[in-house]
């Protein structure tokens, strides 16, 4: 039942995505930017967006970038009604050259294309996406930010436009790139989170679509974590099963360092069992870990575990630390878990991070802004 | 943690939904009434919309009707990145006195309210929206088709309208109703549908928000309703976990008729367990049965059953019929079950349809037409 994306991309006789067909109008009105302490997370943009229109009839068509403007959408779209939308996160850095460089872009596109194929909206070849993208980033580089922690989050966005009330699959869609100088996630920096382990509601389940980046997976989300929140919570740690499997954030995919009974360390984060959001910056953590950290001390797992296990660890002294990963927020050193009734303190022993979770903060960063060159992790925008 | 619909709206102490503050800009070009036969669902809409805004700050806006126009929206905004959007479908109908009429509103305006606060939007007195539902409709009355099937759908709608890319609760929203005139939902009319029993992909989960009519359970549905199209099947019936339990068909509730070992008749559907949208017309058909069908030969159940049940009872020749209940199709006659290899065919001792299901349909068109005045189920608009 699920064709690869490639086939599908193949299957489509109609236009493909095209790169090379761009139009570009320039903005006469150029915003402002914003000082870098000024920087709110997705509330400013660039001066331009781009855009490009699909219709079941004619395939993609011709790639525009024109000044950041409103949408104009009849009532009866189906985008407001049955949430045919998807959605990217992506981050451009200014390196010292003043480059501008994309983080794995080449990853953000194949998710993207899984998505469209699981709610039946268009796909298309990536790497043209990735071409338009870089021409985006060329005309509006004035809105990199310079400075650690600071960079410009890209939004590819793919909406379902058809104007119809039927349930039925998309014959119209729009796929458009916003872009936001943006600091650092979590007004407190990086700065270790505290997580309600939550239970009562669930996030994602086997044979949905948990683990694909659907508009779908987050509105629900919003309320439980406000619930978190008034019981002094930043965000949900979403278990799974009367077990209570440890899932992820929401908004971050989520690892843990034990000791294990040999005395080695194990870096352990959930299986892509469907329920889970396959994070790029998850696939980083474990790819460098994998390269970087010593195997006769290090135990990389993608395995199953549990809030008892985390629990039990905490207990006996052999919880050594905890983040979360993801493009937002790259790196999250997590301080605390609220679980029931107990308060599982997780140790910061680099103060306010653990070392590890230091330490792969920095390796990434050090590849997003193009100080280390790693594998074809780095693009620079041309 | 869930605070009753009530509570919610009363604690807001900013301007509550009032439909004494309706504005109404009327049409100066009258769109074209389409004969029935060339209706199609949800494609052509009347004159007019409802509008009503909502800030955090200010609470509910001044109601507004104006002519039917396309909505502006930022591309930032959150109902295009993260499905905070719900909605209704409702149905006016013509009477034989050229009143309209709808059906059971207030039932839609307590799950509205439900739906939006389980994904942080504004809540609202039903009685307010009904009242401005109203006003839309006397405006628009020359759109209400006459004849039997025909009837004006209405899709009042909720949509988070906070202009930012960070997930967190909606600050501002846009409540908005369309009315699109329609026939019989499924082009052949009140003709059986085939129905493949679908265990591959998940509809809901407890903890989830199958039960809410977000848009969010929508468009992850598509793609199962295409891959049972191509097999000849017009809906998925969506099965849950290893037992198969049959919940619902994604547009409709669905409903049983069993012979019993005793002799008696059961009609049997899913129970209300938050996984299955809470249908008004479910509701209906459950409290028409009671109230009508004689106890000593008949049993309404409310309970748990699996495809095999079904499927065991077919062979045995103590399957009587089946039928889906929504607003949309309002009673729609099943006549065959595509379950792995085998097919359940379903009779059809009334034609196109069993004799119980012709019967219920019957009893609600009267209700929903005005021909028979039942509790206080049809309101007239004024």
């Amino acid at each position: 039942m699920n064709h690869s994306v490639n086939l599908i991309y193949n299957d489509n006789l109609m236009s493909p995505l095209d790169a090379s067909k761009l139009i570009i109008q320039k903005t006469t009105t150029p915003n402002e930017k914003l000082a870098n302490d000024k920087l709110v997370f997705g509330k400013t943009f660039t001066d331009h967006m781009l855009e490009i229109e699909w219709t079941a009839e004619n395939g993609w068509g011709t790639p525009t970038i024109s000044p950041y403007h409103k949408l104009t959408l009849d009532p009866s779209t189906i985008v407001l009604h049955y949430a045919f939308e998807l959605f990217e996160g992506m981050k451009a850095y200014r390196d010292t050259d003043n480059n501008i460089r994309t983080f794995r872009g080449d990853k953000n596109m194949i998710r993207m294309n899984k998505s469209a194929d699981r709610i039946c909206l268009p796909t298309f070849e990536g790497e043209q996406l990735q071409q338009l993208i870089d021409k985006l980033l060329v005309l509006d580089e004035s809105f990199v930010p310079k400075g650690q922690g600071y960079s410009l989050y890209l939004r590819p966005t793919l909406i379902g436009t058809s104007e119809s009330l039927g349930v039925s699959v998309p014959d119209r869609a729009l796929l458009f790139v916003i872009a936001s100088p943006v600091g650092p996630y979590y007004g407190t920096g990086f700065k270790p989170v505290s997580l309600e382990a939550t239970d009562y509601a669930v996030r994602a389940w086997p044979g949905g679509v948990g683990d694909k980046k659907l508009g779908a997976n987050y509105a629900p989300c919003v309320k439980p974590q406000l619930e978190a929140a008034k019981r002094g919570y930043q965000q949900n740690l979403w278990l799974f099963g009367d077990e209570g499997y440890i899932t992820e954030v929401g908004t971050m995919n989520v690892f843990f360092v034990f000791k294990t009974e040999d005395g080695k360390n194990e870096l352990v984060t959930a299986p892509l069992d469907g329920t889970i959001l396959e994070g790029v910056t998850r696939d980083s953590v474990l790819e460098l870990a994998k390269d970087k950290l010593p195997s006769d001390q290090w135990i990389i797992s993608e395995r199953k575990f549990t809030i008892k296990d985390v629990a039990e660890k905490a207990a006996k002294g052999e919880l050594i630390e905890a983040f979360g990963a993801g493009t937002a927020a790259v790196v999250s050193p997590i301080k605390s878990i609220g679980w029931k009734d107990q308060e599982i303190n997780v140790p910061l022993a680099a103060g306010d991070s653990g070392e590890l979770t230091k330490q792969i903060a920095e390796w990434i960063r050090q590849i997003q802004y193009g100080e280390v060159e790693y594998k074809n992790w780095s693009r620079v925008a041309k």
